[in-house]
C-alpha cells in the first residue's frame, strides 16, 4: 500500500498520532534485562509490548544502533518484527550521498531491514532522495527545520526571499509530491504553521518535545492539517528505569505512552 | 598526533595523495574469494595488501558496510586492523544529527572502530561536527561542494553574495579551523581555485575521478596548495575482476593504484 494511503489509515485507526522513539542507550536499561543476550532488543521488545496500543508508529534513531556496533542490525531486525504491522516505521538514519550509494542505503533500510519510511539530509540534492523515492510503498522525511540548536547556522539563511529551510520544501516537493514528508522542530511554531497551511497534504515528522522542551500545545496550535507525527522518546522510554520485572516495565512505560497519545489529542480536540 | 600534523607528515612521507576509497560491493568481488567467511574483509584486505605503498590513506564508504547489514562491521574493523598505522583513514558516513546523536556517532566511528576522521552533513549546523571535534586527534571533512549532480540544487544558492557553499565553509572553519577540512568535488575546479587560494591550510577531499569522470589535470591545476587528497576507488579495487588468485589480483590492482599515484603526482610536478 502506497504509504500516504497507509499513513492516512494507521492515524485514523490508532486514534493517535504519539511515534515512540526507539533512541535505546545500553546504559540506561534497567538493571534486569542487562544480562540478557541482546539487551537493546530485550528492552525494546517490552517497550512495543507496553505500547503498541497507543503509537501510531516506531521511530528508530539508527545512530544508537550504530553505537552498538555488532548487536545494532539484530536489535533493529528484532524491533521491526515486534511492531504491529499497521504501525509506521521510520530509520531516522538521515542519510545521503549520491545516487549510486543513496542506492545502497536504501536496500539495507528499505528494501532488507523493511523499514516504511526513512529520514534523509538534503544538502546534496535529489540523489540524496530518488533511491528511497523509487521504492513503491517507501517514503521520505527530509530535515526541513531541525530543533536543534545548530538549525540557526543555515536553515534561516535568506536567499532571495526566502529562508533556506523553504526553498529545501519546494525543490524535495518538485521530486516527488506524494511521497516526501518533512522534519519540522517541535518548537519552529511560526513556520510549522505557514507550512501546514500552504501544503496541506505534505506529513510531517515533529521531534523535539519533551527532553527538548518544545510546547506541545503551541505546536499543536500551529499545525494547520492533521497528517502529522509527534515523536517522543526519552520521557516514555526511560520512564521506568528502577523497574525490577517485566511487568513492572511495562506497567510505567505503556502509561507514559497512553498519556502522550491523549495529550495530544486533548489539545487537538480544544483547539479553536 | 594531532591529525593535521600527521596529515602533513604522512603525504610527505609516502609522497602520495592517494587515498584508494574501498566502496566494497560484495556483488563485484572476484569469484575466487566468494567463499571466505566475510568475502569484504577478505577483499579488502587484499586491496590494502596490494596498494598500501601506494596510497596515503583509505576512505570506507559506509553504506557499502551497511548493506551487508550483519557482516559489515567486522568487515570494518578487521580492514581498519589491516592498514598501516601511519596511513590516514576516512569514515565516508556522511553523518550529522543532533548534538547527543552525533555523539553516538563520534563514539561508534572515532573511539570505537578508530578511524582518524569522518565526513559530516552541514544542515543541521554546528551540533553536527562538534562531537566529532572534541576528540583530541580527530578530524572532519565537512561537505562542501559535492561531486552529483544534485550539488546543483542547493550548493550554488545565493545567499547575499555569497553561494552557500562558501558560508558552509566559513561557518565550519569557525567551529574549529585546525580539525576541519571540506569535501569538493573534482569537477569544480573554478571553486576549489578559490578555496585553496583563501584557505592555504585547510585540507580538501577530493572525490569524483575516475569512474565520475572528473577530469585529474584540470584539477591538480586548480589547487593552490598541496593539502590535499584524492579518493578512487572503483578504477583501482575493481581493476581485477577475473583475477583467479590472490597473487594475480594483488599484482593488477598493485598497479592501478601506484599508476594513480603517479599520475597526480606527474601532473603537480609539471604544473605552471
Amino acid at each position: 500500500m502506497h504509504f500516504a494511503k497507509k499513513f492516512k489509515q494507521t492515524l485514523r485507526e490508532t486514534n493517535s498520532h504519539l511515534v515512540v522513539g526507539l533512541d535505546t542507550d545500553v546504559s540506561k536499561i534497567p538493571v534486569f534485562m542487562k544480562s540478557s543476550v541482546n539487551p537493546i532488543a530485550e528492552f525494546n521488545n517490552l517497550v512495543i509490548e507496553a505500547t503498541k496500543e497507543f503509537a501510531c508508529g516506531y521511530k528508530l534513531n539508527i545512530a544508537f544502533y550504530e553505537r552498538a556496533i555488532d548487536s545494532g542490525f539484530a536489535a533493529i531486525r528484532s524491533s521491526l518484527a515486534a511492531i504491529p504491522e499497521n504501525l509506521i516505521t521510520i530509520a531516522d538514519a538521515k542519510r545521503g550521498d549520491i545516487e549510486n550509494t543513496t542506492e545502497l542505503y536504501a536496500q539495507a533500510f528499505l528494501d532488507e531491514l523493511g523499514f516504511d519510511s526513512i529520514t534523509v539530509q538534503p544538502y546534496m540534492g535529489q540523489d540524496s532522495a530518488r533511491p528511497f523515492l523509487r521504492r513503491k510503498n517507501k517514503f521520505v522525511w527530509i530535515l526541513a527545520l531541525t530543533s536543534n540548536y545548530g538549525a540557526n547556522d543555515f536553515q534561516f539563511l535568506q536567499v532571495g526571499k526566502q529562508p533556506l529551510w523553504e526553498i529545501v520544501v519546494e525543490k524535495a516537493i518538485s521530486w516527488n509530491e506524494h511521497k516526501t514528508g518533512f522534519v519540522f522542530g517541535a518548537s519552529h511554531t511560526k513556520e510549522i504553521s505557514k507550512m501546514t497551511k500552504n501544503l496541506p497534504e505534505v506529513p510531517l515528522l515533529i521531534p523535539g518535545i519533551g527532553a527538548q522542551k518544545g510546547s506541545l500545545e503551541k505546536t499543536i496550535n500551529a499545525l494547520n492539517h492533521n497528517l502529522f507525527v509527534i515523536n517522543q522518546s526519552r520521557s516514555i522510554i526511560y520512564a521506568a528505569p528502577k523497574a525490577e520485572n517485566a511487568e513492572e516495565f511495562k506497567a510505567i512505560v505503556g502509561e507514559a505512552a497512553m498519556k502522550a497519545r491523549d495529550e495530544i489529542n486533548g489539545f487537538l480536540m480544544i483547539k479553536k
